[in-house]
């Protein structure tokens, strides 16, 4: 099996990144996926790097042991949240020798407005460049007014967007195949 | 006297970007600087709004209570640390209301290759335009080759770039001035 | 009076840009707007800096003329399209003095899409800021769906984008007075 | 053969981008290289799609008989120089069926100074993946100091950059091989 280490960039609850995330990990049976709690990891500090804390090796472990990694996240201030970020930081060391190196990914940036998460997403996609990890391109999957797409039992209700996800995973897959390895 | 809240995008004891941070603010003795500690403030989490950590109420307080903010940051993985953005990301909120709100600012990014640190210093930009900060244009500042301008005992001894500190304070102090209240 | 730049981002006669500009002008009768054509500048080349051809002179002196710049545009390919880029790279010269050097503008993009060309925006506004150009920084106006927004005769029939382009253009008439000069 | 179409973003008959290409090309004998006259391209305009200009025809036969695309671009105005853009414009065009689609694509940016053009390699990185072009990530080539790097017949005297343009071309190899078809 092809397994996929999944970011959210959002810590809360109900978040419609995660749900965005479930929802596609759902409709995307050939993959395998493992979500990452981002939220235990303390921030990169170079100063740590001699003796890593357990978190960091942690996320470490779970990234290097994935074949690719999907990041769905929602964009704050126009950018990538600091919590994600912070992730890919510690995920990117040492220096040259990063779990994250060359791994394929995906991105799936999420709002609640229009817009879908533009920003976050090609910021992110400039960190992943200098990771060497090949980023599925096309479809690019900005999913905006996230607020309405949802039922109360946090199920995915839009077909527009099921469709949407369920061919995004096929391309995903496609890209897995072609750059992993 | 104008206030300056400064926040220093590395958490390295010995960090190149805290050195060139100290270097400026003995090079502006007209503006008054405090360092704010970002390793300090949690993760940004939506869930936790309603009732605010402490870390971040600290932080929000020293924010609102400057003139002008300092960014002064390494470059991670071609954007902004993630510790640096989820301070950034704590002190936006509450949405519309968020200390930074509005506040003039510069930034100085560092590195210490050729580039000195172009991704990070204009993903900042797009996060702060977002926060309606007026952010200084000119000069950039661009501080590449950080690990030969400092001596051992972290004072800068690099002649040129000690001219364009004093330089890009001047226009510093003219931005607050024409942009704060 | 105030005199305002415009340059919109598309040569296509029935473009939604040029709409869009012809309409925030309508409604906003505080300014004066002088249209000026992008589609009759030639490209830079630094061969002909020297002896420069008459569109370039024409488009350099009729932006040295207004007191702030409105960039109107579409995005091409995520990004400035070329023709208004090509544009700014005639009117930032010669080196350090070229016409745009620190006017003030505002920037409002377009797309028939729900993403509003947040690409191009923001692509923009890296210019921008190396032309020291203060730039309008909130509201920021992406006016998606813009196929829907106008009559047959070209007029503009959506209220809340009618709405929107006045505040939009109140808040630019502050930005200029505050950054004029 | 392996055949290489390459955009030079810059006019200027002694461009340093165009040097750099030459010096590229020469030490990459393995593909075959040839130099699309951007400046030639007129303007992307939609109204002139259904009769497209001779100009656009011949640059859109030229990259669609190419297996794969090299920039070597200038940073005009911290982003992609207009004419570089323009070309890509109309080469993007029809919508959907372009001569640039899934094209693997490399860019080597330049600078006179010392950051290498990092804003316009990364402004087009965006366009480029909307055009579903995979380009390579590694290793990244920023030129900076472009100034010192040739000898008066236009010969690449510098032994690093000598270096790193064979690498590059190498990984570029391997990219193509990956990517193509």
């Amino acid at each position: 099996m092809t397994n996929v280490a999944v970011l959210v960039g959002s810590l809360r609850k109900e978040s419609f990144s995660r749900k965005v995330a479930k929802a596609f990990a759902a409709l995307t049976p050939d993959l395998t996926f493992e979500f990452l709690d981002i939220g235990a990891v303390s921030y990169f500090n170079q100063d740590l790097e001699a003796t890593p804390p357990a978190d960091w090796t942690a996320l470490r472990e779970r990234i290097a042991a994935a074949d690719a990694i999907l990041f769905v996240t929602a964009e704050y201030n126009r950018s990538v949240p600091g919590v994600l970020k912070n992730a890919i930081d510690v995920a990117s060391r040492p220096y040259g020798q990063g779990a994250l190196m060359g791994k394929p990914a995906a991105i799936i940036s999420t709002s609640i407005g229009a817009i879908g998460g533009f920003g976050a997403n090609h910021h992110l996609r400039q960190s992943l460049c200098f990771l060497n990890m090949p980023v599925l391109e096309q479809p690019e999957a900005y999913i905006g007014g996230t607020g309405s797409l949802f039922d109360d039992a946090g199920e995915l209700t839009n077909d527009g967007t099921r469709d949407f996800l369920v061919s995004f995973g096929k391309s995903f897959e496609k890209h897995i195949a072609r750059n992993k390895g």
